[in-house]
């Protein structure tokens, strides 16, 4: 296997390394990888995360096998568990299901380290495609709001939805950018942020509950959002508070886009209603808990509901940002992600 | 100055006590308050917070000066810098604008202790009230959503919202509340936690972006708030995020509910343009700080946004739940809160 690099995963000398995303942006820690159930672990436990990185991560983390010389029914194995670590995001699902096409074939490690390898140029690509797209939607002077962390540490490419908030900064349009923290993980205030002070793009976090108030002052441009999972009529499913940022910009009349490459695609799924949706542990929303520290503020015994994602309707959605172009919601309508 | 116990304020043989919500709940800490510039502090370091209770304590508070024999001079300059405290809730210049009214009487000291007392005493008959009237919108196995903390730790009596909930209770009305956390001082996660698990009432606590999808899923009957002050026509102040909630219960067809007493009126204020918003640390969006412990987990140069409250039209708002009892839209567009 050659040597790659991307923000949040890289190989050197045949050796899979991650970035562990939980302490940034206080640490820079870089773990080795080596087995499925460590690379498992990660995904689960958000050291590796954004939908297309734990789709390369997890085909990288079978390449890592093949290196190795694991057996057939190990390598098989562990692609297994790596499809089903987390059930939202159909990007994992996509690459284990591409790795597993090649299990019959004779030459099937070099099959598979090649395949890997591929799926990681491919997302530097379809991001490229994707700001490029994006980028031309922006205007001098937008004043642009992102959710959660659809960036660099996302993808192994320059991200979706803040690869285009990138591009446009680099095409020297004047913008700023307004970050919501994103409860209860803080990907917004810790990862988000992080990649704006690394582009050098002046930006604000705010609390979640914010983005209404900025909104009704007409302080927000544009909203883009990148997806786990698009179905077939265009509902996509995101980072828990994407509906609501969906709603308040419909209300608002903000233009609201989601960013995805066609990994993020599932014909399967007719609507968003068909898109598993992962629940977490009540502690994630009783506090805080991340390579920063850990503090629980709300009763011991309080209960609480954490959903991970939630689906937005392809009605609220203002354009899809795709590696193949941007479609509106007519073409959507019209059927136009089936035909990708 | 007679004994006075309220969740959040004492007073004990003419001593005033507060309870720090700070440290709430995980630590019940009360703190002896003699000076002006100590109930101050207590204000805008949110020790004491909520509308209502803000307005009693700085009553209390000059009371208190009265007993200790203060000057005249150093009085009214301590009901003046109570006054100023912070200036979106509008109950504060209420309560010291009757205290400073009494300042020419002959027995002023006398006369300021018993407008403290009757503060008091009137502040938890409005909530009675208030908690009567809302409690006769809410039907048998509702799903009621609140906001911040608008219960008994905000004022002296039941509460305001959260009176209405525990009155439902009360009436066995087999209820289940779900608490926004309300990023970024948690007053919802830490304050009405802790007031649903010492009523005993079911209760789960959810992060401000996920009340959208609740709505969707239809798991959301019925949305009461508190508020810092009400504009003559409706529109009201109240903690951030409020308004977020306003527009999303409007797009689901959520009722959503303002409960306050007539003391959080102000009929100066036209429209809520007029209503001055408190902005306040960037430190507190980049972290947590409290009672619970402190971490910061944005970049250390990372800068924030972060207005205290928002607010909501009164378009956007189905009912207004006061003393006086309950107003429609159509009664307040007709001038019903300028005849109170």
């Amino acid at each position: 296997m050659r040597d790659l690099r991307a923000s949040g995963i890289k190989v050197e000398q045949q050796a899979l390394w991650i970035l562990d995303q939980r302490k940034l942006p206080r640490e820079e820690i870089w773990r080795l990888c080596v087995s499925a159930e460590e690379m498992v672990e990660a995904i689960q436990s958000l050291q590796v995360r954004g939908a297309p990185l734990i789709g390369v991560a997890a085909g990288l983390m079978v390449a890592s096998l093949c290196v190795q010389g694991a057996e057939k029914d190990q390598v098989i194995a562990g692609i297994k568990s790596l499809a089903s670590a987390r059930p939202t995001a159909v990007n994992l699902a996509y690459c284990m299901k591409r790795m597993s096409a090649l299990s019959e074939q004779t030459n099937w490690r070099e099959a598979m380290i090649n395949e890997a390898q591929a799926l990681f140029d491919e997302d530097v690509e379809l991001c490229n495609r994707m700001a490029g797209h994006g980028e031309l939607l922006v205007q001098p002077g937008d004043r642009l709001l992102t959710h959660c962390n659809a960036g660099s540490l996302a993808t192994v490419g320059v991200g979706t939805a803040i690869g285009v908030i990138t591009e446009a900064w680099r095409q020297s349009k004047n913008i700023k950018v307004w970050v919501s923290e994103t409860r209860p993980l803080l990907q917004g205030g810790r990862l988000t942020a992080w990649e704006m002070e690394q582009a050098g793009i002046p930006y604000d976090i705010i609390c979640d509950n914010m983005a209404a108030s900025l909104m009704a002052q007409n302080k927000v441009d544009k909203i883009f959002v990148g997806s786990d999972r698009i179905a077939s009529n265009g509902d996509f499913a995101n980072k828990i508070g994407t509906y609501s940022l969906a709603v308040l910009a419909h209300y608002h009349q903000v233009p609201f886009y989601v960013v995805a490459p066609h990994t993020t695609l599932d014909l399967e799924c007719k609507t968003g209603d068909d898109i598993p949706i992962e629940q977490r542990d009540a502690l994630e929303v009783k506090g805080v808990n991340g390579g920063f520290g850990e503090l629980q503020w709300s009763p011991e015994q309080a209960t609480a509901y954490n959903p991970a994602f939630d689906v937005t309707p392809a009605e609220l959605v203002s354009g899809w940002v795709l590696d193949s172009g941007v479609y509106s919601l007519q073409e959507v309508q019209a059927g136009a992600l089936c035909r990708l």
